[in-house]
């Protein structure tokens, strides 16, 4: 996934195609954490972690409950 | 608040109230960070912290994307 974090994009790599299409993420608001080094996933780099709760129906992502400027900081 | 964390029920406090009515709260999911030692806000004890978004429109609740089991964790 290539994810606008504000003041750059970033490559994240996450397992949540069986749940998320490409195109359900697109515009998507989630979570991410952003403060962690690089790790190599499949053979790609990761530059972060999405945020999501795992049920029995797949994932779930961490979003915002309303629309916020990408970029923004959860505290 | 009055936070059904899955395996017990916390007091959290939170200043969020220009932008949420109790009532928009009730069975609202959101994100809460649980593993913190308890700490006193305005006198009363708050036992974990809600995650939020601050914005020009006030604030804006992590949530899920879907609705999730309270107590499910985010990872």
């Amino acid at each position: 996934l290539k994810i606008d974090i504000g003041n750059e994009t970033r490559t994240i790599i996450a397992g949540i195609a069986e749940t998320y299409t490409p195109e359900a993420m697109k515009g998507k608001i989630i979570l991410v954490v952003a403060n962690l080094k690089p790790a190599k996933i499949r053979g790609v780099e990761s530059h972060g972690m999405l945020l999501a709760v795992s049920g029995e129906k797949g994932h779930s992502l961490i979003t915002t409950d309303s629309r916020v400027k990408p970029g923004s900081k959860a505290k």
